[in-house]
């Protein structure tokens, strides 16, 4: 057995998100067929690092698959043979083999998402779909205030929705840094840290927009944090901006 | 009657293009029903600067349309009653009243096009139909000594497209540059001239990249021009990597 690992890109936009369904339009779908294709299996498992949502872009998902030892062929090949069978929507940037104990979903160290934002007043049709589109004037002192109360090691259960299926488990996490940057009319907002539950960075931004729009104070994230069962945000951005930038694995070892 | 001038953007790939058709599916008949809708009227007429094939994308497209006297609505309510009936995909980015005798299309004095080529082993998927993937190698001195040829007015019959409808007329046209960029893996050609045959960007585009790949010698887009009865160049590039970047109607006049 050879375990192969992959880092893919994709275009949320088609697709049902990353995650397996019966009706088959996800992009954890997609590959699997693909690679079943090659085997000339009925069916393969690929174990991805984590879900996206519909309509939520990746340009550095990662993920793991087993090839039988008869497989021959070099991880070059691999990523050739699936970017053929793929939609232009999905594309394999990178194959390597690694070791037989490396899983893509529960060694991650750390992820980094990324959330762009158009300010421009009529956005441009190019980017529909790819950034959340706020004409609002936007306050960046207090965005970078509000941001500044994120980071750290909290109990984001406050920004967390529940996916229904009580799966939620602890909700402590540390979210080591926000980048905020400017271009043009564009604003972008980096969020690394050790994991995220369920749609917070959504949610992070839209209480972070919500605090440079002036219709909250930084103060309530702060105090949302403090009293994490006492109350949620209900402000979730829209799946259009949000990339899924990197998965890590912490150090040269595996990734 | 007063005469409104408009800025369209578009992604082109949701269209068969500019120009109306029997069923509808184009940038032309969406902003028409947009302005039939808005006047009340069965049917108006948009008069476009020009054509541009289905999957072709515009940032600079002009247009214009008349209103009746009785319509009062000032240029910022059309262009934001425009936004808010067409698809996003669909922008109005200006809007303003111009002199009765303007004319979107007879009164060009010249046109942008920018053609973007991806040069990376592998195309993300966001830039999958905006621009055209070529992953052989290019030799840009060679792109940079053929596009030279083209530069001048010149007969370009060697590098148009038949309509199929024997719409032809005169080839000749001048280009005034052809500006060759490149950032990251991305090479953009943006070519500005007096006017464009059908197809003949695309065409243009083609024959350079030709050169490029060192399939042809520079040499041979002279050889072309200088006898332009003689043959025709038939590497046209796909529509992917064409925007329409402007159009200009010569000083402030009416622009």
């Amino acid at each position: 057995m050879r375990r192969l690992k992959i880092v893919i890109a994709y275009d949320g936009r088609p697709f049902k998100g990353w995650q397996s369904q019966p009706d088959g339009e996800t992009v954890q779908d997609y590959i699997q067929s693909a690679i079943a294709g090659i085997c000339q299996l009925p069916k393969v498992t690929l174990h991805g690092s984590g879900r996206t949502d519909t309509g939520v872009h990746a340009i550095g998902q990662v993920a793991h698959f087993d090839v039988g030892a008869n497989n021959s062929m070099d991880t070059n090949a691999w990523q050739r043979a699936l970017n053929a069978k793929l939609p232009a929507s999905i594309r394999i940037l990178s194959c390597e083999e690694v070791a037989k104990d490396f899983h893509a979903r529960f060694q991650t160290k750390g992820k980094t998402y990324r959330y762009e934002i158009d300010t421009v007043a009529v956005q441009m049709p190019l980017r529909a779909g790819l950034a959340w589109h706020v004409s609002h004037d936007l306050n960046i002192d207090r965005l970078r205030e509000a941001a500044a109360h994120l980071v750290g090691e909290h109990d984001f259960a406050p920004f967390a929705a529940n996916r229904g299926d009580d799966s939620q488990g602890p909700t402590v996490r540390t979210i080591y840094g926000i980048d905020i940057g400017e271009t043009g009319r564009t604003l972008t907002l980096t969020y690394s840290g050790n994991g995220f539950l369920y749609k917070m960075v959504r949610l992070l931004t839209g209480a972070l927009i919500r605090c440079a729009q002036g219709k909250e104070d930084p103060q309530w994230i702060s105090d949302l944090l403090a009293n994490p069962q006492g109350g949620k945000s209900s402000f979730c951005a829209p799946a259009d901006g949000l990339y899924l930038v990197k998965v890590d694995y912490g150090g040269a070892k595996n990734s």
